[in-house]
């Protein structure tokens, strides 16, 4: 089966203690569809301006990946730019240019209408909110959001919340959110508000993930070379609606494996800038690294 | 088998969100004691003044606790203050009363001088060579330590380093003793200067363990309702070494049961001021959260 997803492609400039790039192809959509693109086929809707052309497009080639959505607008495409601290746990933003992405109102093809999987990626819940109305069908619908949405648009983020199975947010962001600071109370917050099931990421600590039925503490990859947390929750985001796209499942167990393979494919985003060891990873790495997460996690009964 | 512990026992002054506490008995070896208690005999080496007598030591009565080592001096008690921001993930310390610590010098009774685990409390570096000077056969040495022994005595720290089997410090005592950021190049160069173990705890995000043979990741129980995070990590070492004297044996499977009783031990604490969670806590409550945290973190292969 297949995964709708909606958010920003861009170029990016990226500045950490390891190095520096300039103008590579990032955005939130593009880490989650290649990401999500090892387990399911996915359609991608975004806008992109006249300096997007083949050259930057064949990131997506070759992959199960779909660009019938992608519009071209006049103008620029999306830009920005972060510079990270020594230890990557903070990062400044230098500079924002939205350019088309400001202009942008989603426009699904009609073979996109009949979706499987959702994925409302990070932007102004009146998108989130369009890209749901043009939906005919849909088994489940995952959305990630962010702390400007939280502050500068409460009201339209909960009625997007009111209508989702799954969130994705950091674990800052669910405390925002549910205005508790206690996480686990932060998130029964927050299932009230709609979604079933909730994802913390907590960076370099993991993510944990709230269902009806319990809790589940997934454990973030220990890395021995860190180069670009750019993009790391959005391949999470990939790794996990990829996986429950592929298993056609949402039961307990499979939002699990679901959780490792998102802690998987962030874990690879990091080791390189930008997209580029998510370009050169095969499912092979992919495999090893979950038995890696399971050995790391394992223990016996007492 | 019994743990011979040497440490501060002191009264604390604790304020968090949630409560105030005032001179209550605290101390990094009483809490230690207390959540070791619950596996193995523990042996306490310290130092009180006058101000405690028996209303104080009954906290240790009717526990498998023997106080022979415990020197009462002429003068106060260690006392401390502290008080806990919002989140309880930073705290002020109000005042620092050395009193009679200032003066402590470990003299272990000679039937402490045999001994099976020996854990080496948080304190000078030289008394805690002193203690192991003193020790005439044991089969694991662990250790605590904190920033200020790392700044202020490195090089007689790096000396008790080089005799003990397992260190307890924070991950970020870890990057600052090894002066690297990455938590796991940090820990192998701290590994090198001694310990084949390393414990590096992390508050409310769980501890990982460094062995010869890999990686561990114990996760934190997620706590619904937080009172008093002082002592945590101090819980976390009784459960730990606790465990370890009660099972005889260091091997993989025994340090990583060790580490989630730790956790086990750690979040307890967590629930109440000071000690009062321990005083009232059963070997039920314990096993079953050793099950939550297996829950917690179970998942299968793909």
């Amino acid at each position: 089966m297949s995964i709708l997803a909606v958010g920003s492609v861009a170029f990016d400039t990226i500045k950490t203690p390891f190095g520096e790039v300039t103008d590579i192809v990032g955005g939130s959509l593009t880490y989650f569809a290649l990401a999500a693109s090892f387990f399911s086929d996915v359609n991608l809707v975004a806008v992109v301006g006249e300096d997007f052309g083949e050259d930057q497009l064949k990131i997506f080639r070759g992959r199960r990946i779909d660009l019938k959505g992608v519009a071209h607008a006049n103008g620029k495409t999306f830009r920005w730019g972060g510079e990270y601290s020594l230890n990557l746990n903070s990062r400044e933003t230098l500079f924002t240019e939205l350019n088309v992405f400001e202009g942008f109102q989603p426009d699904l093809p009609e073979s996109y209408r009949q979706a499987d999987v959702v994925f409302l990626g990070n932007m102004h819940p009146l998108l989130q909110q369009s890209v749901l109305d043009q939906v005919k069908t849909r088994r489940v619908v995952g959305m990630d959001s962010m702390n400007l949405w939280i502050e500068t648009t409460p009201t339209e983020l909960r009625n997007v919340l009111g209508r989702v199975d799954i969130v994705k947010i950091d674990d800052s962001e669910v405390r925002d959110l549910a205005g508790v600071y206690n996480l686990r109370k932060a998130a029964a917050a927050v299932q009230g508000f709609g979604p079933r099931t909730l994802i913390a990421t907590r960076g370099s600590h993991g993510a944990m993930l709230f269902t009806p039925n319990g809790i589940f503490s997934a454990p973030a990859y220990p890395l021995e070379d860190e180069a670009d947390p750019t993009g790391a929750g959005d391949c999470f985001a990939g790794g996990f609606f990829g996986y429950l796209a592929q298993s056609q499942s949402t039961d307990e167990a499979t939002l699990r494996r679901a959780m490792i393979l998102g802690s998987v494919m962030g874990s690879f985003c990091v080791e390189d800038f930008g997209t580029h060891r998510l370009e050169r990873l095969t499912i092979d790495e992919i495999n090893a690294r979950y038995r890696a997460l399971k050995q790391l996690t394992d223990f016996e009964d007492l």
